[in-house]
């Protein structure tokens, strides 16, 4: 489909008068709203405040856009809850804050095919069909920019493949999901079980009455694949990264977790080894001094690696309206600014890779059994065949007999060696509770 | 001056060929390198190591050239002592790695005006001359980028220009010196005077033999100048910011500031109240929790702060040659990119504020005194005169009665009021040591 230009309405510039026959003149880009909620009105309320002389919001789209209308914006908005209208308006940029895989796909990519760019904030989207997307903005000249899709307000994305591009990243690492940290800081601090921090936070209003897509790792896969696409400029589909839940730790492994100078939080990462990338989201041991260990509440932080630059940490707000929002309006003011579209030469090459979970680590596995003579020799015998050294063992005093959690610490070994050692473990008889093992980042 | 168009020599793209009738040629930049010490290697080591189809090394330029040569280079790179050779050359960008104000300025502005892009690591000449070259690169139809000149590796100035460009950002704080970090964590760690700490330093190669400009300030205040101007777009003269040395601060300072939970480090900082800016560079107590507080090393922290994303974090390695090259590297990917020079409309207006290092903070005071009865009452009477709260008062046990360390803390007031009473303070007569003040950040 051959791209309708839309030509953006003429500014006069006031500024730097005696260089101004040398600048092309200022253009005003008209933008549209496709969705209304939170960030939606976070990203309408940052336009309209800031004035920004480059983008002038003229179009709302929501359904029932009767009963979004709010006061406090330009009277000349034109509220709509008919997609078409958007389209065939002299719209520039589109952001898309609908959320979820339809309509939102369809119209993200109807709006590239009629020669408005595209800013969005929907991970699960470009997770699942940004190669495609971007595929169809450069076959129509346009631009798709999602770095609110990851880490709301921090501005990781253009760091990773921008303020970073001059290295070589193998490795990505962070805390991608607020709600999450949120919890297991709960359950660490106030040594609560997992079960009431959840509970909690679901009426603080920090997890949703449907918590999977946060605690079992879905929301936090759907960024690192982003991640790993824009960092390591790898792609991955989104079912052959690992998922563990959060759900099985608990204050018990907290104490344990503490007694090595470690913590417990949901951690993705993704590591690019030669022709395979290894990638995972699940629980795991955190050293203290990790920069990782310190973001609080519902914060995010993403540590990139370089060959040549060595480690780069990006934190602060993760989620939120506001955060969300600044991303946005960051992403349209890039396009403003970068128009026409940047195309130096070929797209940075992508790069399929196997991907496994099959990380090299140290490992903590929490046992919960009904004690009796044997069960370390046991364990300790099944460990030794698989070649896995124990590093210690921890027991706390006080559980009762038949329900002892004790713990033991394991030597670097590869997560498909360990899960070998468990499967045989978890056959045996003395268990009152899954082991739960995590592995340690070093 | 008219600037002359160097046309780009073109490279034939294999990647997505379907689409490459809508793609513009790709094209290859030749990339001229002045000065070839540490950051100049390292910039040529990534550039030739990574072989990027956007960007050649084509020139080297140093003083005694023979002397610089280097084996594992490209055998066609043109090495030279004489700027004209590349300024005649077919050269697209020039990177400036030679440091210092002149001749590094001249070849800038010569560059610029030849036609060339330029990207500096050259903080000096940045928060110098920055806003003049700038006017010279727009008038000239060219790019100025200067991201390796703050932070080294850390894409600060691009995240805070373009990753938070939808932030309304007031506020930068951090740690822009390395050495300074160094210096401060081993007196801290070591607990040794700050001369013996200064001392290793120097014999480690982590401090200058002259180490004024770090440790007096002078090299993060031409850093904190350029965030300044590239967060809070405040144009600021070098001379109207603060400077304070962290020579007085010593090993029983930071024994009484871990009585407060309070770390002691050299901190950047700049802030905008209404059409002023306060700014300063100096040594300040830093809270445990903040992340200002766990900066390991010669590492550098960014917090910046904004109307609606609030605090986002930067931070990892702020110097040394592969981190500052990498920054060089993605400079020169942005322009080649970006190519031809974006400009959408009026440039981001810069304002003159006034500027002024008058922080409203708590303080803290280390007195150095030979004791008799009395003192405390003096200076008491004095800060209640001035309208000051005295918050505790610290004095360890073990000092000689006529050395005697001990701390007043107080609770927030203006930096002028404190200087006032200290002014008055200093005139007793029981003084061995100058009294230390410190700001106490929050």
């Amino acid at each position: 489909m051959v791209p309708r230009h839309t030509s953006k309405s003429s500014a006069v510039s006031g500024a730097h008068a005696t260089g101004a026959a040398l600048q092309p003149e200022a253009s005003v880009y008209r933008v549209a709203l496709l969705g209304f909620g939170t960030v939606g009105r976070s990203v309408a309320k940052i336009l309209c405040e800031r004035a920004l002389p480059s983008l002038r919001l003229t179009h709302i789209y929501n359904r029932n856009i009767e009963r979004k209308k709010i006061a406090g914006l330009p009277a000349d908005i034109c509220w709509t809850e008919n997609f078409d209208e958007v389209l065939g308006a002299g719209v520039d940029l589109v952001v898309e804050v609908v959320g979820g895989l339809e309509p939102a796909g369809q119209w993200v990519r109807r709006a590239l095919e009629h020669g408005k760019s595209v800013v969005t904030a929907n991970k699960q989207l470009i997770a699942h069909r940004g190669v495609e997307l971007l595929e169809v903005a450069r076959a129509c000249g346009q631009q798709l920019y999602f770095g609110a899709s990851v880490a709301g307000g921090i501005p990781v994305l253009s760091g990773l493949q921008e303020g970073l591009a001059g290295d070589q990243l193998y490795k990505v690492c962070g805390i991608l999901n607020g709600t999450c940290n949120y919890i297991l800081s709960q359950v660490e601090n106030a040594g609560i079980p997992f079960a009431v921090a959840l509970r909690e936070a679901q009426q603080a209003g920090f997890a949703e009455a449907d918590p999977t897509d946060d605690v079992d790792g879905y929301d936090a896969r759907a960024k690192l694949a982003i991640l790993a696409y824009a960092g390591l400029n790898t792609q991955v589909q989104l079912d052959q990264i690992l998922c563990r839940s959060i759900r099985e730790v608990d204050a018990v492994d907290f104490t344990y977790a503490h007694q090595v100078n470690c913590t417990i939080r949901q951690i993705s990462r993704a590591e690019v080894h030669g022709n395979q990338l290894l990638a995972a989201v699940q629980p795991a041991l955190v050293p203290f001094e990790s920069p990782l260990a310190r973001v609080l509440g519902s914060q995010n932080l993403v540590v990139a690696t370089g060959q040549y630059g060595a480690e780069t940490v990006f934190s602060g707000y993760g989620a939120g309206g506001n955060p969300t929002a600044v991303a946005i309006v960051s992403d349209l003011l890039a396009i403003a600014q970068r128009s026409p579209a940047r195309h130096a030469g070929a797209p940075t090459p992508i790069t399929a890779r196997k991907v496994s979970a099959d990380f090299t680590t140290p490992h903590y596995v929490r046992f919960t059994v009904s004690d009796r003579p044997g069960i370390i020799a046991a364990l300790a015998t099944i460990f030794a065949k698989h070649g896995i050294n124990i590093d210690a063992i921890f027991q706390k005093t006080g559980f009762p007999k038949d329900q002892l959690a004790f713990v033991i610490t394991l030597e670097s070994c590869p997560a498909a060696v360990m899960n070998q050692a468990l499967a045989e473990i978890e056959a045996l008889d003395f268990h009152v509770r899954q082991p739960l093992h995590l592995p340690v980042l070093r």
